[in-house]
C-alpha cells in the first residue's frame, strides 16, 4: 500500500504551482478569513448567536471554516506566519469552546435548531461538518505538532461512534454528504486509533441499506420518504436516493450518480478503507465507480457532475459544454480519488486523471490573483447566454468573491496549500513518482533521509531530471509515472538510455536499483500540440477537437480571438505551434495556429441561407484552460470546430 | 390594404393540409372538448365553483375553452357537424349566462377573487381572456350568423371600453398578456363599430407610457413594482417590462423581447392597426419587430422563444436546439403576425416565413393522430438528457396529452380548423396568393364571384397550376408568391412563358389582366434539397447543415437512423435523393444520402484521445420535421453535422 508523501516534505519551486500557492497564501487565504468573520462563520462558534440577529448561522457554515483552518494549517507547516497563526489558533480556540459537555459540536445544532440533532441526516450536514473540522485538526496537529484540536475532535469523534453504530440505542445511521468517512481514516492514521477507521467502514458499510436509514428518519419526522421526494425538480432524472450515493449498498454500486462531490468523498474514502482493510470486493466497487467517473462522465478538464439541478453526474456521455456544471470541488474531489486509488494500487489511469484534474478543473476555480472563485466550471461560455438562462450566482462567466454556499473557495485554498502531497507515494521499498515538477522532496526510507530533485520545466516542457540525494545507497523501486497523453517517452540512468518497453507496468516506470547519491534519471516525455477528439457518444463535441499540450487543456478565449467563437474552425492542416510567453497570465505556453473563421459578410439580413459562409485566414491563440476569465469577460471554447 | 379570404372560401384537399384538418375534426376537437369538460373548464361558467372544492377555476381558463369555441366554429364553417354544433352551442349558453349584469364576463374573478378585478394587469391574463372570448364570437358568427354569442362580447367589450382609456375615472392600464387587441381589431371588422377599433388602438398606444401602470395598479395593491421584480429568475436578462413588451411605447420598441407568444399578439394587432389607420410610425415599428424577430431570432422551422424561463425572446442568434423554447402558440403567432404584415404590404419575406411556420415549426405541436401535443418544439432532442434536466412537462421528449397550462392544444386546433385563410388576400383589384396547396378558393371581386382552382402536389412537388372560373371576364391583378427558398422559378400563362424577372416585385409575380374564365397559370418552383447554413453567430449550428426541400425542414430521428446522430456527419459529396412515400408518417417525401457515421470501435474505454474517430458509411433518412415523434420516442435532429 502507497501512502501519499505529505506535501510539508514536498518543496515546489516550479512555474506552475509555486506562485500558485504563493498567492494563495499572500491573497486566498487572509481574503477567506475575512469572509468567514464579516459573514459570521467564524463568530458563529461563540454560539451567542440569537433568534432575530443577523447572520444565522447555516447548517454548513461550520465546514467553511474548517476548510480554512485546514488550509491555514497546511500552509504554517510550509511558511511559518506568524498573524496567520495566530488568527488559526483564535479559530481554534473558539472552535474547541463550541464542544458541548457530551462532545457534541457544531454551531447550527447547538444554537439555532438544537431540538433538531441527528434527526435529518439525509439533508442537514451534520456529519459533513465534523468530517471537515477533523480534516481541519489532523492537518494542524501535522502542521503544529500540537494536539489540542486534535483532541477536541478525537472527543468529538467518540461522540458520533457512540451515536451511531448497529448497537442497542444507537442510530443506523450515515451522512447525505459524504465527507465524515474519509476524515475518519486520516484521524485513524493521524492517531493510530482504529475505531476511527472502524467507525469510517461502518458509516461506508451501512449506505444504502435497506429499510432505507433516510426513509426511517423521515418517517419520524413525519417527512417525506426519500422515495417520494426524489422526484423532485431538483434531482429529476435520478433513482430514488441516487442524490446521495444511497440506492444500494457501496459494494454494489455500478454508476457514479448523484451529486458529484458526495461521490468523490465517498469513493474516496472506499479506497482509502479498500487499502487499510484489503477489502477486494470494496476495491472492484471503486474500480468500477472509477471506470463510470472517468471513462464515461468526465469533462476533458477533470471536471465531474454534469448537471447545475442536484450538482451531479447525469448518464453515460452526457458532457455539455455551456453548461458544464463541474464544481470546482467535485474536480478537487476526483483528484482526492485519485490519488487514494494510487494507494489501493499503483496504476497510470490514475495518475493520469489526477494530473488532468490538476492541471485543469482545479486551477481554473480560482483567479490568478488568488481573490475570486469559480464554483462551476463550464467549457464554453457566451456571456449573454448566462445572463439570459435562470442560473444561479454559482453559474457565471466570471469568477465571484464568495458565495452564499461557499464550499468552493476553501476547498481550493487548502489544495493549493497542499498540492506537494499529489506529487509523490512511498510505500515498503518503493517510490512513486506522479507528477513532475521542480522542487525537491524528502522521504523516509526505513529511517533514512533521502531526496529527490526534480528539475524540469513541466508541464510547459516534457524534460524531466530527477536526482537521487542520499547519504547512503538504498534500494527501492522508483516508478515513474509515463503519462498516458504521452507517446515516445525516452528515458536515461545516469546517461545510459533504459529501455522503457520492459519497464513500464501500468503506466509507471519501475527502475528497481540500489540508487546511490547523484544518480540522475533523466525523462523526455515528447509533448507536441494534440488535436483530442472525443468519444463518438459525446454528442456536445462531436465535429471538435480540443487542443492539448502534455497535461493542459487548452482553450480559445474572445481576448485573444474576438467574438463568435464557433465561427472558427481550425483546419486538419493547420500546424499548431507552442510557445512560452512569459508576460502572459501569469507565464504560460500558448499555442497559435493559422485556422479560419466564417463571415457575416454577404449574409446581410439573412439568418438562414443555401449556401455555407464564406470562410477568410484568421490566426488563432489559445490559452491554458487553468487561466482563462483572467482578463476582460467574454466567450471561451474548449471544443473548437475541427474541419475533416 | 389586403385581407385575408376567409377559409371558408377556401377548400384544401391536398395531401398536406386536408389531412391533417380531418384529424383535427375528428379526434383532436372532441378530445379537446372532453379535457375542458373533465378538467372543470367548461362547468366552471356556471359559477356555482365554491372554496374547497376541486378544480378552482384557473385566471386562463376561459381563454382555453375560448380557443376550442374559435376552433369549433371554423370547422362548422366548413363542414357542419350537428354533435359539434350542440356542444359549441351549449358552451355558449354557459358563457353567456356567466355574463354579469355590467357586462363583466370572466369565471375566476367572478366567483374566485371577485374582488381582484381588474386589479392586476400585469399578471392576471384578465384581459388576455376577454380576447380569446371575442375572437370565439367573432369566429361563431361569421359560421353561423347568429349574433347571440357577438352580442354577448359586443356587451363584455364595451364594459372594457368604459373601464379603461384616457377619461377620468377610467384605468389607464393594458393586458400584461396581449390578445384583447388584436381580438378587438376583428370585433371592428365584423361590426363595423368604430369604438373597437378605438380601443383596441389606446391598448397598443398606452402600453409601455410612463408612469408605468404597472407599477402604479402594483402600488396599490401593496406589491412590489415590476421595475425590481423583474429581476427575478423568471427572464434574468431581460430589462424591466420587457417581458411584456412594455418596456417603452409600442412606436419605440426595437427588438422582438420577452414572452414570445405575448409579443406576437401584440406585433400582430400592431400591424393591424398599422393598416387600418395608416399609422406610418406603426408601420415602421411593426418592420423593426418583424426584422428582429425573424432575422435574428427565429429557428429554421419557425419558431421562436429561444428560452423555457419566461417562454421568451434571448437575444441575437441564440438560438439553442436541445433547449430550444419555440412553443407551438409563438410560432402560431409568429403565422399570425406574417398574414397581418401581408395585410400592411406584400412582400415575399412575409409569406415565406408565414409558409416556414406553417409547414414546420406549427404542425410538430400535434401528433399525427391528432391526440397529443407538443408544447416546446426543440430541434434536437435527446431523451436521456430531458429525463436529467430541470424541464417541466411542457418540455419533453413526446408529446402529452394535455398541459395544467394548456394553450398550445386549443391554439393548434383553431389554427388548423382555419388554415385556408393563409392562402390568398385580397384587396382592391388586387388578389394575392401565399400558400400553394390544391384546392379551390372562392373570391368576391366587386359583387362577382371568381374561384382559383389550385392544382399540385405542394408541398411536396414545386409544379403548380392555377386555374381562374369566372362567369365573366375579370381585371385584376393576380400576385403569385415566388418562394425565397426557390431559384430558377419559371411560370407560363396559358401555355406561354413569363418574363418572372419583370413580374417579380417584393417576392411576388405581380400578372395584371382581365382574366378570363379557364385561363391557366402554370409554376414551376424547383425544389431540390437544400443544405442550409446558419448564420455564422449562431454558435449552436456552427459546421452543421439542414435540410430543406420547398418548404420543408428535415431532421433525422432515432428511428431512421439509430442512436448517437450526432455521430453522423454528411459529406460535401452526397447526394441527397427526395422521395415520397405515401406509406410513411401519413405520406411524405423522406430525404435519403450516403452519409458517415463514427464509430466507438477502438475506442474501448477511452473517453478522450489523440485521434479522430473512424467512420463508416451509412445510409441516414431524413424525415419532415413537422412529423417527428410520431413513431417510437428517441433522439432527433435538424442541424446535421457537416463536412467541408
Amino acid at each position: 500500500m502507497l501512502r501519499p508523501v505529505p506535501h510539508n516534505q514536498v518543496k515546489l519551486t516550479d512555474r506552475f504551482w509555486a506562485p500558485r500557492a504563493a498567492v494563495n497564501r499572500r491573497a486566498t487565504l487572509p481574503i477567506e478569513h475575512e469572509q468567514c468573520r464579516k459573514t459570521g462563520r467564524i463568530d458563529a462558534f461563540r454560539l451567542d448567536w440569537r433568534p432575530g440577529r443577523p447572520n444565522e448561522p447555516h447548517i454548513f457554515w461550520d465546514s467553511d471554516v474548517a476548510k480554512w483552518m485546514e488550509a491555514a494549517a497546511y500552509s504554517l507547516a510550509d511558511h511559518p506566519d506568524r498573524r496567520l497563526e495566530a488568527r488559526l489558533e483564535e479559530v481554534i480556540d473558539l472552535v474547541a469552546r463550541a464542544q458541548q459537555p457530551d462532545g457534541y459540536l457544531n454551531v447550527h445544532f447547538t444554537i439555532v435548531e438544537p431540538e433538531k440533532r441527528w434527526t435529518n441526516l439525509r439533508d442537514w450536514h451534520e456529519l459533513y461538518c465534523a468530517g471537515h473540522l477533523i480534516e481541519a485538526a489532523v492537518a494542524h496537529f501535522q502542521a503544529t505538532g500540537r494536539r489540542k484540536f486534535l483532541a477536541v475532535m478525537c472527543r468529538y469523534a467518540d461522540h458520533i461512534a457512540k451515536v451511531f453504530g448497529r448497537g442497542r440505542g444507537q442510530k443506523r445511521g450515515y451522512c447525505g454528504h459524504e465527507e465524515i468517512e474519509l476524515a475518519l481514516v486520516k484521524l485513524y492514521r493521524a492517531t493510530g486509533e482504529k475505531r476511527y477507521l472502524d467507525l469510517a467502514k461502518y458509516f461506508v458499510d451501512e449506505r444504502g441499506r435497506r429499510p432505507h436509514y433516510f426513509d426511517r428518519e423521515a418517517g419520524k419526522r413525519g417527512d417525506v420518504p426519500a422515495k417520494t421526494a426524489k422526484r423532485s425538480a431538483y434531482s429529476p432524472g435520478d433513482q430514488p436516493y441516487e442524490e446521495w450515493q444511497a440506492h444500494a449498498p457501496v459494494r454494489g454500486q455500478k454508476d457514479a450518480v448523484g451529486h458529484a462531490v458526495r461521490a468523490m468523498y465517498l469513493y474516496s474514502a472506499m479506497a482509502d478503507l479498500a487499502a487499510e482493510t484489503k477489502d477486494a470486493k470494496l476495491a472492484a466497487a471503486c474500480r468500477r465507480l472509477w471506470k463510470s467517473a472517468t471513462e464515461r462522465r468526465m469533462f476533458i478538464t477533470g471536471g465531474v457532475g454534469s448537471a447545475r439541478h442536484g450538482e451531479r453526474f447525469t448518464f453515460d456521455h452526457d458532457l455539455p459544454n455551456e453548461f458544464a456544471y463541474a464544481e470546482t470541488c467535485a474536480t478537487i474531489g476526483l483528484a482526492m480519488f485519485a490519488q487514494r486509488m494510487l494507494g489501493l494500487e499503483l496504476d497510470g489511469r490514475y495518475g493520469d486523471v489526477m494530473e488532468r484534474a490538476l492541471y485543469n478543473g482545479i486551477p481554473s476555480g480560482v483567479s490568478l490573483d488568488g481573490r475570486r472563485f469559480f464554483y462551476a466550471n463550464p467549457l464554453a461560455v457566451h456571456p449573454e447566454a448566462y445572463r439570459h438562462a435562470d442560473q444561479g450566482g454559482h453559474v457565471a462567466p466570471e469568477r465571484q468573491e464568495w458565495f452564499g454556499c461557499a464550499c468552493c473557495p476553501p476547498n481550493i485554498a487548502r489544495l493549493l496549500a497542499s498540492v506537494g502531497q499529489y506529487v509523490c507515494s512511498q510505500g515498503p521499498g518503493q517510490v512513486a513518482v506522479h507528477l513532475y515538477a521542480a522542487g525537491e522532496t524528502k522521504l523516509d526510507l526505513g529511517g533514512r533521509e533521502l531526496r529527490l530533485e526534480q528539475s524540469t520545466d513541466y508541464p510547459w516542457d516534457g524534460r524531466v531530471q530527477i536526482a537521487v540525494r542520499s547519504a547512503e545507497p538504498a534500494a527501492f523501486i522508483l516508478a515513474l509515472r509515463i503519462p498516458g497523453w504521452c507517446r515516445g517517452a525516452k528515458a536515461w540512468l545516469n546517461g545510459r538510455p533504459l529501455q522503457l518497453a520492459r519497464l513500464v507496468r501500468r503506466g509507471y516506470a519501475h527502475i528497481r536499483r540500489e540508487w546511490r547519491d547523484g544518480d540522475v534519471v533523466r525523462l523526455d516525455l515528447p509533448m507536441p500540440v494534440e488535436r483530442v477528439s472525443a468519444h463518438p457518444a459525446v454528442r456536445h463535441d462531436a465535429g471538435r477537437v480540443a487542443l492539448q499540450r502534455g497535461p493542459v487543456v487548452y482553450c480559445l478565449e474572445e481576448a485573444d480571438n474576438g467574438r463568435d467563437l464557433n465561427a472558427i474552425s481550425l483546419p486538419r492542416s493547420a500546424r499548431l505551434t507552442a510557445r512560452f510567453d512569459p508576460r502572459l497570465l501569469g507565464g504560460v505556453a500558448t499555442i497559435t495556429a493559422r485556422a479560419e473563421r466564417e463571415s457575416a459578410a454577404g449574409w446581410e439580413n439573412r439568418l438562414y441561407r443555401a449556401a455555407a459562409p464564406k470562410r477568410r485566414a484568421v490566426r488563432i491563440r489559445a490559452v491554458p484552460y487553468s487561466v482563462w476569465a483572467n482578463r476582460r469577460p467574454g466567450e471561451m471554447l474548449v471544443w473548437i470546430r475541427a474541419d475533416r
